[in-house]
């Protein structure tokens, strides 16, 4: 391709994510099902806004509001325009006509069902564009070309798309198989989807066929290759899972790269906008909702799930910490096993180490939660915040009904119900006096039998 | 085959389940042990009765009750014959004899540790016989055939099989292997078995020599295709859990193709009874034990166990959920993390989301039930059950010690222990008044510092 | 090799282990790593042990207390000589001058970053040596080679070991590769290794130009068999996983072959020291840390994290059981969801079924301990010790205030806080009186709706 560049040129990405989808077997609109956190749709328009795309023209089913509310969440501003009629691929992109008229420089067309298509290969699919093809498709090789249209060449450029029920045998013989997604230079584009014809057994309109008119045309048609993995479509759950395990596979390895330990990668599942730290160790077993960022030197043990949550550096939980959105722990703070924390906050060293509920609370630095801490914020009706000090010392079973605050350096008796503020450096208690009846037991261990013996005769 | 039909022929199972099993290093024996929550010998039994067997024969080692019991569970009626003496697949079989005598139409001999061999299949290794065949034998094609009984074919009929030792090489060339597996006609079977000697290294009675005697007589031999992996036996616990991921692979693609997502599929366990509806969700890490039904539009976030559960559409439960025999979960239940629900019932909309244990319960409708609540429903020798009513609100941290109900709309302040009923609409508490004591804490640090020094001391 | 025996022969391991490990991007020293819960330098000094190594040296990096301790812990008397210049795997053997030089049979070279490597590896690395070999390399055959230094034989004997860059096309075709791991005769390698020289474009001096010389000196150079996986050095986190991988695909067949059920061995992470009986059976997704001990019969439930813990035959532990070190379970024993145990004995047939926190506690045999169940054993500064005695009874949701006794055939009502000693057979209780308030929650309800509205408008 030589020195091509895409500087100051423009580029208008056209989306089609307008499939029925009856392979999912879904109520969800295809293109909405998710990967690694992000909707499949999602993925396509952050990859076209990484390749540059300052404008997006998405093409969708009617009546799916849905679909128009991700596309805003997720390239704002974006044209939305409904396929009507489902005539083929070539009919689909003209949906956005209005769209592709006033593309100057380059076009792409992209599918809302490929979500691992990176920006990168988006970058490269439009590179050719600069370098004077008025065509580039999306080629990968493949063991098992079987089915797919083959991509066939002269001297590195395309001279044709054949279908597979049309090619010869030698023909069929070539693994360079179209992926779907093309490049147009936007002074060829309208005129070459325009004389796509439909004169085929479906008769539906195919956007391949644009690479045939461009080659009579004497235009250059160039081919950009991808691996076969990246260039899937998803048509039915197990294709998503597939999906699901190669974008997997991309964000564990960057983690890895980048410095942390996954003792089993295959275990741990990450978001697009999971963020660990350098000398973070994941074990086993652990889930990152999105939202997540860990810093350096963190350990997450095995069977913890995080989501929306920040750990600064230093900070370890787990095994089985549950740590919901708005967690945010500082350095040294420890949430321990079977603790659940929302919309809370830890403060440098505190910690919360066994069977524990913290909602909408601040826990001071270096204050013990004891295990089987509460903090009771739902009345039922309204949410409330619990606030403990600094160096405070919660005791173990301990309801903390908030709103309610504990001094710093208070201690709290174990066992008990807190719902009136507690001073700094005060005790609070409110336990029941412990009352003993001797040799009291065995007397109702006969009595318990006795009820078990009736109820079997009965 | 042509238009092989099976309907109106009576079929025969004998199973084979007297192995010892010595490679197992196990107290259970082999056929009992489990995959996917089902016996092997139990896989097969229902895979007989699939294909239509109208008679079960299940040829045991002597002295196994566990082996008969697991027997008349899964296959009531079928007739178990002991094995006095191990002295071949032959001999086995006719320990079933009296069966083998009545048979009418067809015969298949089948292995109580292929567990992965299905009904359909069984009903593809009879329908030969159908057709006028003597025997079917069931093979596999494999590119490691080594060490396997070749099946040598002449004109799509069986003409031999051959054990490795006794194969010339370009025998040996074949991949073609026998599964052990095969179909007799009854007209046939007990002649052919009865003819089988012993005159090779072993002194044993081989199966496969029923082949050899077949075509001498003139008869047809068909033969069968099946996967490898749907035809392997399991003779140790590294092939026990082969069979186990193999049949994962099914149950999970199964789930897929039926319109549930499984985000990482090779992450969640199935039982072969696990029913989940039309676009369920169900997260990394989960397993389902036995008897699980999930209603359409759930939600099974990670880390949760589910066994003898039943869930109405659109119901979330976990991250963390246990729910146990007897948990049923109407609409719009909430059951979050950490909460374990064995033999109760939650109304729709009932909501038990954090640490907590309900145990023989029936919570009503819209019921709210706070983080750390226990129901107290063992005395420590019989069990009680605990009502909750319609929209009643139950504080944190609270017991509830059964027999007990809670009224409709009735609130129960947060650390109360409840062992009288409450009525609907009232409040209940139990609770000691919370006490203070101002700048105790200083105090009471410096002690237990001076004690920590005093111990380090001795 | 005809019948190569070591005995009697003495062996010096030298082990490099000074690499920066730069791609690690790391705070931690490349070799102090874990791979299954030891260090990757512990592993490779475990081996040298194993196959006999009677004197240790290790080469360092400078300054590395770390790595000096794990030494120290791993291999007790090993000299330590820091590397203080990087000069190639030859100069860094040199290191070790010393111990070198008083090398009386059979030195082993081997490398702190690949962990795999067996002792029985290193055995049958060294045993060429008795049979005369000057010198043994370890190599691995693999259809991808590129990159590897060719090992190039004779005969069966090594002739030269040819770096890519200056192999031949027929050279380079050869599969058979260096793993790096070397045996010297100790009356020849300080002499081969001091005649290596940096004549190189990195002007490094290379341990393989060993084999050249010892080949040219007419010496007989033997060449042994490893696999490719377990020769494989970590250089990344990547790689560090995958050998993780490998490792416990090692540790799970092995229990497998032992006699336990990995019902999905993918799912379940054992550490080098774990200890699984016979008739063990272990569900998905469980964690094995260091030093667990599981006897014969044992259920290990999903989402179980066992470390340091000691299980006598027959226990039940999970789901969602975490045994921290010190929790030691008696037969029968059985630990449910939600439960920790540390540092804590539980004797025969005691039980902690739900969402409890056993800390430095004596359990005594049949004890039933509630749901909810929390001992405080921490004060804030120090720790006590629970007993509860043979048979008592714990009520749900009560807190045991340590240190503190409650004795035998006790019973404890549930929801008390117990700090004070319960004689034997005795009931003890701490629960305030129930009150109730009739008609009370309509009011509560509109009320807190009231104020639910008020928010929402200011």
């Amino acid at each position: 391709m030589g020195a091509a560049t895409t500087t100051g040129r423009s580029l208008t990405a056209i989306v089609l994510a307008a499939g029925k989808g009856t392979r999912m077997r879904s109520d969800l609109p295809k293109v909405l099902h998710a990967v690694a956190g992000r909707t499949m749709l999602g993925h396509v328009l952050a990859a076209a806004r990484a390749a540059g795309a300052g404008r997006i023209a998405v093409v969708v089913e009617p009546g799916q509001a849905a679909v128009a509310r991700e596309i805003e969440a997720a390239a704002p501003g974006a044209a939305v325009f409904p396929q009507a009629e489902r005539l083929g691929t070539a009919h689909a992109v003209l949906a956005a006509r209005t769209i592709l008229a006033e593309a100057d420089d380059d076009v792409i067309v992209a599918f809302g069902d490929t979500p691992l298509v990176t920006g990168d290969t988006l970058a490269r699919l439009r590179a050719p564009l600069a370098d004077g093809a008025a065509v580039a498709v999306l080629a990968f090789d493949t063991p098992n070309p079987k089915g797919y249209g083959r991509v066939l060449t002269e001297g590195g450029r395309v001279v044709a798309i054949r279908e597979e029920k049309d090619a010869s045998d030698s023909e069929r013989a070539v693994t360079l198989c179209n992926a779907g997604l093309m490049a147009l230079s936007g002074a060829h584009a309208l005129a070459l989807l325009d004389r796509i014809g439909n004169a085929n057994a479906a008769g539906e309109y195919y956007l391949p066929d644009a690479v045939g008119l461009a080659v009579a045309d004497g235009l250059t048609v160039a081919v950009v290759a991808v691996d076969e993995a990246e260039a899937q479509g998803v048509n039915d759950r197990v294709q998503l899972a597939v999906a699901e395990a190669e974008i997997q596979v991309r964000l564990r390895r960057a983690a890895q790269i980048g410095g942390a330990t996954l003792v089993a990668p295959e275990t741990v599942f990450l978001s697009v906008d999971t963020v660990l730290g350098r000398d973070v160790l994941v074990e086993p077993h652990v889930v990152f909702g999105s939202g997540v960022t860990v810093g350096d030197g963190c350990t997450i043990h095995a069977f913890s799930h995080l989501e929306g949550a920040s750990l600064a550096p230093g900070v370890a939980v787990g095994p089985y910490a549950r740590l919901r959105p708005g967690a945010v722990l500082e350095t040294g703070a420890k949430v321990g096993n079977f603790v659940e924390i929302k919309n809370a906050h830890l403060g440098a060293g505190a910690k919360a180490n066994h069977l524990t509920y913290l909602g909408d609370a601040e826990i001071g630095a270096g204050a013990n939660v004891g295990a089987g801490t509460i903090t009771c914020n739902y009345d039922g009706v309204n949410k409330h915040r619990t606030t403990i000090g600094a160096g405070a010392f919660i005791g173990s079973n301990t309801a903390l009904v908030a709103p309610v605050t504990v001094g710093a350096g208070a201690i709290v008796g174990a066992g008990s119900v807190i719902s009136a503020d507690v001073a700094d450096d005060a005790l609070a208690v409110s336990r029941a006096r412990q009352r003993s009846l001797a040799d009291w037991a065995p007397g109702k261990r006969a009595a318990l039998a006795a009820e078990k013996a009736a109820r079997a005769k009965s």
